[in-house]
C-alpha cells in the first residue's frame, strides 16, 4: 500500500532528523584566529533535506529499507563481509539483467561512469564504433569514443523515433563495426527501443552489442543472454529506487575477450575491466588486489534494492510498470493531453513523455507542480527540450495512487499557469 | 566522549535494523517459471553488517549523524536544495583546504576518480609530468598519466623515505615537466610528507603542482593557497569520516588556466573539469546544464562531515590528531614495537606505519585483531607489503581510548600469534 509506504517513510525521515539535530552543532573551543579562511557560517548549522515526490526521470524515491541499509555501520573495501555482499550484488545483477556472464558488478559511480567503463574498455583508438542515436544517451556515448579516439559513425533518427533492424544492419554493413551503442530506454524521449534480433545481427557482423538500459532496467523485459546483449549497464537510482552511485554492468564472454586481450591499456585505471574483475571476484583468480576503494554503504544500498526485486520478481515488476503507464497515459489523454511517442509499442513504461501543452512554458509548470504539490516532474533534456514534460514512474513510485497524485497535479497546473506568458 | 558515541552508534544501528528486518524480505507471489534467471537464494534474506571498528587506513568509522545525513529522503541532483547542498561543501572544502579557489567541488567516485580527474584535466597527451613515488600513490599516478600519454617521468625513494625541496628541484630542472605530482601523506610507508617551499619551486620552473592528501587531509596542516599548491584533492572516508563515494578537489586559477585552455579535450566526459565546474557553479555562468547525476546522499553525508569538521576547527582537529599519534607511538615504543618511518616529523599523523614484528606472520596477527577484537588494522600496502602493519586513526576514530583499545588488542595479538608459523 503506497499510503502506508509514504507514512513509514515519514517516520524514518522524523527519527532520523531528530537523531541529526540532537547530536549536532556544538560547538567546541575553537580558535581560527591565525586561520585565512574561517569556518563557513553555512556549515555551522543543520540543514533539513525536505521529502520531495521524485517523479521525474531519476533519481527516484529511495524506500526506508534501502536507505536504512546506506547507514548501517562501515566496513573496509575488502572486509570479507563486503566480498559476501558484492559477491550477492553480482547475484542479483544476474537475475535482473538475465545474464549468467560471470563479469558482472556494479562501477562506483553513476550512470556515466557505467557508459564509459563499457566504451572505454570495448573500444581502442581508431576502431570503428556504430551509435544509434535517437536521443542524449546516443549523443554522449558518440561523445565518449571521440575522446578516447575512436572512429565514431553514427546513425540518426529524430527525437522520438527509435530503428529498424533493417536499418541496424546496413549501417553495421556499411561501417564494419567493432561495436554498436544502442539506448533501450531513451529517457531524453521517452522511446523504449526493440532489443530482439540486433544482437544477432551484430554478431553476423562480428560487432559487439552495447545497450545503455538505465531508464529501462528492472521496468521492461531484457533478456541479456537471449538477446546477444554483449556489455549491458545500467543505473542504481531508477527502477531500483538506491541512491545514485553505483552502475550494474555485465560483460559476456564476447565481450571480455576484447576487453582482455587489447593492444593498448584502457585511458582510465579507475575503470580498467581487468582490475574491476579482480576486485569483483570474477576473474577465477583466488587473489583479489586492491584497486579502490568501493562506496561502502552504496553497495549495501545496492544489495537491498536488488532484494527488492529478487522478492517482488522481475515479472511482477515488468507487470506492474507497464499496467501503470498504460493507466497514466490513459488518464493523461483523457485530459487532453497528447503523449509524445504515438507508437504505442515504443513507449517507455518507466518514464513518459507528454508534449508541453501549446499556450503554456513548460517551466511554469513544473516549477509550479514543485512548489504546490512537492512533486519533481521535468522538462525535456538534449534534443527534446522544449517539447516535453517527462513524468518518471519508477520502481516503488510506480503505482496507481501515484498515477492519480501526478495527474491531479497536472490538472491543478493547468488551470493555474494557464498562458501566464503569452 | 567516545564511550557515549560508540553506545549512540549502537542504538541507532539497533532502530535501523528493526526498520530493515520489520519491513523486509516478504515474498510476493511470484511468476518465475518462464525465467531462466531465478532469483538468487542469497538475496531473499536479510544481511546485517557487523559493527567494526575501523582502525585501518581508511575508510574510517562514520559517525550515527553522518549515517542519519545520508538516510535522508533523495532529492534531485539539480533540485534547488541539493545545489544548495553542493554550494556548502564548496565552501566547506575551501576551508578544509585553506583556500579561496572558485573552482572547488566534489568528484562523484572515490579518490582514485580525483586523482584521475586531477591528471585527465592538467595533462595533455606528450606533455611531460613529473611524479615523486615513495609509495603506491606515486606509482598509481604515473599509471594513470602513461594511459594518457603523458611523457612521464619519475624520482624515486625506497619505501619510508620522502624528498628535499632540492632533490624535486634538481627534476624540474632536468625534466621540465608542466606538472609536479606529489603525495602529502602516503598512507602505503606512513610517511607525511613536507610541503613548504614546493609550491614556489614549481612555479619558478613553470610547473604545475598537484598534492593528494588523500589520508591526510583534515588530520594536520596543509595550506593550499599558502603553499601555491595548484591541485588538491582528498577522499571522503578517511579524516572526514563520510562514506567514500565522494572526493573533494579544488584547482587553483592557474590549474584552471591550463585546463580550460588545453588543445585537446580530456579523455573522460565524466571527469571533464569544464562540465563539472558547471554543474557544481563554480563557472561563474548562471545556467547550469546537465552533466550526470551526482550521488546526492552522498552530498548529504559529505556535507555533514564538512559540519564536523567546521565546529571542531580545523587546527583542533591538526592538533588532537598530533597529539593521539604521538600517544600512540609512544605507546608502541613501550611495547617494544619499532615505528617504520624513524624520523619524527615525517611521521604521518593519520596512518602509523609500524615494523611487522619479527617472527610474526602480519596476516595471522591482523587476522586475530579482527577475530576477536573485531578492530581492523591492516598490513603493507603496494612496496610497505610484508614489511608493515597499518593503523589509522582518523577523525572520530583519533582517541585516546581507541589508542588504549588498539594497543591492547596488539599486545593479546603477540601474546598468541607467537611464531606460530616458523
Amino acid at each position: 500500500v503506497p499510503g502506508h509506504d509514504f507514512e513509514r517513510r515519514g517516520w524514518v525521515q522524523r527519527q532520523l532528523a531528530a537523531s541529526i539535530l540532537l547530536q549536532s552543532h556544538t560547538l567546541s573551543d575553537r580558535n581560527m584566529a591565525s586561520l585565512p579562511i574561517p569556518p563557513p557560517a553555512c556549515l555551522l548549522k543543520p540543514y533539513a533535506v525536505p521529502y520531495r515526490y521524485m517523479l521525474g526521470p531519476g533519481p527516484s524515491n529511495v524506500p526506508p529499507r534501502i536507505l536504512a541499509a546506506g547507514a548501517q555501520s562501515m566496513l573496509g573495501h575488502m572486509h570479507a563481509e563486503t566480498l559476501e555482499i558484492m559477491s550477492h550484488i553480482t547475484s542479483g545483477i544476474q537475475y535482473a539483467f538475465q545474464t549468467q556472464n560471470e563479469v558482472t558488478l556494479a562501477v562506483s559511480g553513476p550512470g556515466h561512469a557505467a557508459m564509459e567503463c563499457a566504451l572505454f574498455n570495448s573500444l581502442e583508438p581508431g576502431e570503428s564504433v556504430l551509435i544509434a542515436v535517437n536521443g542524449i544517451w546516443g549523443e554522449r556515448a558518440a561523445e565518449i569514443a571521440e575522446r578516447i579516439g575512436a572512429k565514431v559513425n553514427t546513425i540518426v533518427q529524430a527525437a522520438g523515433g527509435y530503428f529498424t533492424n533493417q536499418e541496424i544492419e546496413q549501417a553495421l554493413v556499411k561501417y564494419k563495426p567493432v561495436l554498436l551503442f544502442l539506448c533501450h530506454g531513451e529517457s531524453s524521449t521517452g522511446v523504449l527501443h526493440p532489443l530482439d534480433g540486433i544482437g544477432d545481427l551484430c554478431h553476423k557482423h562480428n560487432c559487439l552489442f552495447l545497450v545503455d538500459s538505465v531508464a529501462a532496467l528492472g521496468g521492461t523485459p531484457v533478456y541479456m543472454d537471449k538477446q546477444g546483449i554483449d556489455i549491458l549497464y545500467t543505473g542504481s537510482q531508477k527502477v531500483l529506487n538506491a541512491p545514485p552511485g553505483t552502475a550494474p554492468i555485465s560483460f559476456s564472454e564476447r565481450a571480455c575477450q576484447k576487453a582482455f586481450n587489447r593492444k593498448s591499456k584502457p585511458v582510465s585505471y579507475f575503470l580498467d575491466l581487468s582490475w574491476l574483475a579482480n576486485y569483483w571476484g570474477c576473474d577465477g583468480k583466488a587473489m583479489r588486489i586492491y584497486h579502490h576503494t568501493g562506496p561502502v554503504t552504496g553497495f549495501f544500498t545496492l544489495r537491498e534494492a536488488l532484494c527488492i526485486l529478487a522478492e517482488t520478481g522481475l515479472e511482477n515488476s515488468w507487470k506492474r510498470h507497464k499496467e501503470v503507464a498504460e493507466y497514466f497515459h490513459k488518464g493523461l489523454e483523457d485530459m487532453g493531453l497528447k503523449l509524445f511517442v504515438s507508437e504505442k509499442k515504443a513507449r517507455l513504461p518507466t518514464v513518459t513523455t507528454i508534449v508541453s501543452p501549446p499556450g503554456y512554458d513548460w517551466k511554469e509548470i513544473t516549477a509550479y507542480i514543485m512548489k504546490n504539490h512537492h512533486i519533481e516532474i521535468s522538462g525535456g533534456l538534449g534534443p527534446s527540450v522544449g517539447m516535453v514534460l517527462r513524468v518518471g514512474l519508477m520502481g516503488c513510485n510506480s503505482s496507481k495512487p501515484n498515477v492519480d497524485m501526478v495527474l491531479a497535479a497536472l490538472a491543478d497546473a493547468l488551470k493555474h499557469c494557464h498562458k501566464s506568458r503569452v
